[in-house]
C-alpha cells in the first residue's frame, strides 16, 4: 500500500516535471511548440473579444462566439491550474505580473454570470501578448528593451517637468480661450478649452472645436507655432539619452577618488595626475 | 507698562518668526506639512474656478460654489496678509513672481462686487501650482530645469529665426490658397488663410477649413510634405542643444591664452605647446 | 545559305548589343537619352491612371484615354520584350524587382479584357519611377540611400518593440474609451476605438470620431500628451542611429584581442597596454 | 554759369551720399531709424493687404483702406526711386533679390487699373520683412543663419530621396484606399486619395476624407505607424547634420597627406606616425 503510494508520488512529480518543462521552458522544442500554439491562442481570444463588441458580428454569430469564448476560457482555466500545479512555489507565480494578467483572462467569463458588464475586462488578454518579447526574440528584445528602458528612465524627470509646464500652460489659455470664443464655437467651459489646448498643442487637431472669431484664431495660431517649438524638447531629450546610452556601453574609469581628476584615456589603471590607482565602472 | 509693551513685542517677534518658519520654510516638518496642505488647496481652488464655468453645474451647485470660492479666497487672503506680515522685507516679497501671483489668485473675488466679469481671472491661481516643483524634488529639479532652460535659451535665436520664416512663408502661401480656393470651401480672406496654412504646417490640422479644388489640394499637399521637413528642423536644433548641454558639464580646459592652442585634454594643466599653465572653466 | 545564316546571326547579335546599350546602359549618351525619355513616359503612364479614375475627367474624354492607355501599354509590352530579347540572362531580369514590376505594369491592360476591375493595378507602374535614382544623381544617391537603410536596419528592432507596445496599448485604452463613451459619439465597437486610439497616438486626429463625455475627453487627454512624450522616442532612436551613422565612417581601432583594452587613441597601431599589435576596422 | 552748374553736380552728389547713408546705412543713427521706420510701413503695409481681403472690413472702410494703400505705395515709389538714383550701381540694386520684391510690392496698385485683379500680388510685400534679420541682431544672425543653411543644405540630398519614397508610398496606398473605400467616404479618385495619404503621413489629418469600411480602417491604422515611424527619419538626419555642425566649428587637422594617419590629436602640428607637417582645416 505504501509502495503503491509512493509509486503514484514519484508518478505525480514526474509528471508535474514534464509540464513543467512544457508550460515554462522556452528553450526546449516541446516548450516552444506549446508557447507559439499558445501565443496563436491568445492572439484568437483577443480578436474574439474585439469582434464580440461590434454589434452586427454579435447579432449574427452571438451563439458562435460565446462557444469559442466558452472554449478559449475553460483553456486557459485548465493552463492557469497547470501552471499553479506544476511549479514549486505557486504563490510567486500567481502574484506575478503573469499570474496576475492570467487570472484576470479567465475572471470576466465567469464573472459575467454575476455581473454581465464585466466581460469587457477579457480585454486584459492583451497583455498576454507580451509573452511574445519572451518567445521570440529573447536575446536582442532584452537588449533593446533595457536601451530603451534606461533612455525613458533617464528622461523621466525632464519630461515630467515638461508635462506639468504644459498642463499649466493649457489651464492658462484654455481659460483665455473659453473668454474670446462665443460658446457656440464649442468652448463651453474651461475643462472643454482646456481639452481643446491639449489636442492644439499636441499637434492632433480633431477640430469638434475650433475657434472662430478672428481674436481666437490668432490667439490658436500662437498655440500652434508654440506647440511646434514646444514637441522639439522632448524629443530633443530622449534623443540626447539615447544617443548617449549608445554611448555608454563603454566602460568609463571614474574621476580620480583622490585629486578628481579627469582620467587621461578611458581605461587608464593609475590617475595622471598624483598616482592613485583607478577602479573601472561601468556606467 | 513699558515693560509689558517690550514684552508684547517679543511676544510678536517671536510669533511672526514662527509663521515665517511654518509659510516660508521648506525643510522644517512643519514648513513641508504646510506646503503639502497648501498645494492640496490652490489645486481645490483651481479645480474650483474650472467647475464653476461648466453651465451644467454651475446651475445645480451654485450657492455651494460660491461659498467654496469665498473660503478659499478668505484663506488665501489670511496667507497672503501673513506672509506680508511675517517676512522683514515685505515688500521684495510683494514685487516678487509669487507676490504677485498671489495677490491676482485673491483680487478677482473682491472686485467681481464691482465688475462681475473679472472673475475668470482667478484662473490665474494656476500658477501657484508651480510651487510644486520647490515643494517636491528640490535638488533634481532644479539641475532638470537648469539644463532645459540652457537648451531653450542656446536653441532660441534660432526657433526665433524659424518662426519668422514660418510666418512669412504663412502669409505668402495663404494668400495664394486665398486666390486658388472659393470662398465656400472656408478660404474666406487672407487672415483666415494664413489661420489655415499655419494649422497645417504645424501639422494641426483641424478640417474647419479644407481645400476643395484640384489645385489647392496640390498646394495643400506640398505645403504638407514641407511642413514635415520643417518640423525637423527645430527639433534637430534643440536636441543637438540638449546633447551639447549633457556633455558641457565637465570641466573644459579653454584654449591656451598665449598661443589659443587647444589642450591636449581636457584636464591639461600646462599648455602641450607653449606651456603657459591653463585655468580650468566650467563650460 | 550557311554563310547567310552566320550573317544574320551576327547581325542580329549586333543588334542586340546595340538595344542592349540603349536600354540598359546608363553612362552611354544613347542609353541617357533613354532613360529620360522612359522617365517621361513612365511619369506620363502613371499620370494617366491617376486621370482615369477621376469620374469627371473619364466621362469627357473616355475615348483618348482610353487610345493614350493602349499606345503606353503597347510601348511598354514592346520595351518588355526588346529588355528580355537584349540581355544575355533574360531570366535573371525577368525574376528582378524590375523586370517583375514592368511585367505587372503592362498586364492589368490585357487583362482587362477578361477582368474588368484589375485596371487599378496598373498603378503599380509608381514603382517603376525608382529607376529615376539610377538615372539621375547616381553617386550622391547610393551612399544617401545606403545610410538612410544602415540606419533604418539598425534602429528596426527598437522600432518594432516600439510599434507592437503601441498596439497593446492601443488595444487596451480602446477597449476602455469604448466602455467610457456612448455609441453616438462614434465609439461603435472596440476595434473602431482602437483605430481611434491609433488616429490619436500618431497626432493624425481626424475627428470623426471624438470623445463627449468629460471622462473620455480626460482620458484623451491622456492619451495625447502621452502619446506627446512617445513620439520622442523613435524619433530619438533613428536619429542617434543617423549621427552615430555619420561617426562611423572613420576607422576604428578594435578593442585589444590580447586584453581587452580599448586602444589609446583611434588609430593607434599596439595595444598601449599590452604591447600587442591592433588591426585596423571599419565600423 | 559752369561754376554753378559744378556747384549744383557738388550738391547733388552730396545729396546722393546723404540719401545713401541713410537708405542703405544700418551702423549710422539715421540709417537705423529710417530702417526701424520703413519696417513699420512694411507691416503696416501687410496688415493692409490682409485687411482689404476681409469682407466686412472692405465694405465698411473701402474708401479708407484705398487711400491708404496709395499713399504707402506712393511712399514706396519715392523710396524705391531714391534707392535707385542714391546707389552707384542702380541695376545691380534693381535685379538684386531686394530689388526685385521693392518693385513687385509697388507694381500691383499700378497695375490695378487695367488688370483689377492683380492686387492681390501686393501680398509679396511680406517678403520685405526679411530686412528685419538686417536690422535687428546682425552678426547672431548671420551666425544662426549660416548654420541652419548648412544644416538643410548637408541634409538636402537625404530627405529629397525621403520626399520622393513618400510621394511613390502615397501613389501605391491612394489607389489601394481608392478600391477598398466607397466614393461616399471621399476617395472619389485616386489624386483625392493620393491627397488623403499625404494628410495622413504627414500626421495633418483634417478629417475632411476618412475611411468608414473597416478594411479601410485597418489600412489607414497601418499608414498613420508607418508615418509615425517615418517622421523619425528626416528629424533624424537633419538633428544629426545641426549637431555635428555644432562640432564643426573647432579646427580640425586634417588626415596626414603622406600616410593618411588620424591626427594624434585635433590641432596637432605634425602627424604622429610619420612626421609630416600638417595643415590646418576649417571644416
Amino acid at each position: 500500500m505504501r509502495a503503491r503510494k509512493q509509486k503514484v508520488k514519484t508518478y505525480l512529480d514526474k509528471l508535474r516535471q514534464r509540464i513543467n518543462i512544457i508550460i515554462h521552458g522556452v528553450n526546449t522544442p516541446m516548450g516552444k511548440i506549446f508557447d507559439i500554439a499558445l501565443l496563436f491562442i491568445i492572439l484568437l481570444s483577443v480578436l474574439l473579444v474585439l469582434l464580440e463588441s461590434v454589434q452586427n458580428l454579435d447579432d449574427q454569430y452571438h451563439d458562435i462566439l460565446v462557444l469559442a469564448e466558452w472554449v478559449i476560457t475553460i483553456f486557459f482555466t485548465i493552463e492557469y491550474i497547470l501552471r499553479i500545479v506544476s511549479t514549486r512555489k505557486p504563490l510567486k507565480y500567481m502574484l506575478s505580473f503573469y499570474g496576475i494578467i492570467d487570472l484576470i483572462s479567465i475572471m470576466p467569463m465567469y464573472l459575467s454570470f454575476f455581473i454581465p458588464s464585466t466581460k469587457i475586462l477579457s480585454v486584459v488578454r492583451a497583455l498576454r501578448l507580451l509573452r511574445l518579447f519572451r518567445i521570440l526574440n529573447l536575446g536582442n528584445f532584452t537588449g533593446q528593451a533595457a536601451e530603451l528602458k534606461l533612455a525613458i528612465n533617464a528622461s523621466r524627470t525632464a519630461i515630467t517637468v515638461f508635462v506639468y509646464f504644459i498642463i499649466i500652460i493649457s489651464i492658462l489659455l484654455g481659460a483665455v480661450m473659453y473668454v474670446v470664443e462665443p460658446v457656440e464655437s464649442g468652448f463651453t467651459s474651461i475643462p472643454t478649452s482646456i481639452y481643446w489646448c491639449i489636442v492644439t498643442l499636441t499637434t492632433v487637431g480633431y477640430g469638434d472645436i475650433a475657434p472662430v472669431t478672428a481674436l481666437g484664431k490668432g490667439i490658436a495660431s500662437l498655440i500652434m507655432i508654440m506647440g511646434y517649438g514646444i514637441i522639439a524638447v522632448p524629443t530633443g531629450i530622449v534623443t540626447a539619452q539615447v544617443a548617449n546610452g549608445k554611448n555608454r556601453r563603454k566602460v568609463y574609469a571614474p574621476n580620480c577618488p583622490t585629486c578628481k581628476a579627469v582620467p587621461s584615456s578611458d581605461d587608464a589603471h593609475f590617475c595622471h595626475n598624483c598616482g592613485t590607482k583607478l577602479g573601472a565602472i561601468l556606467k
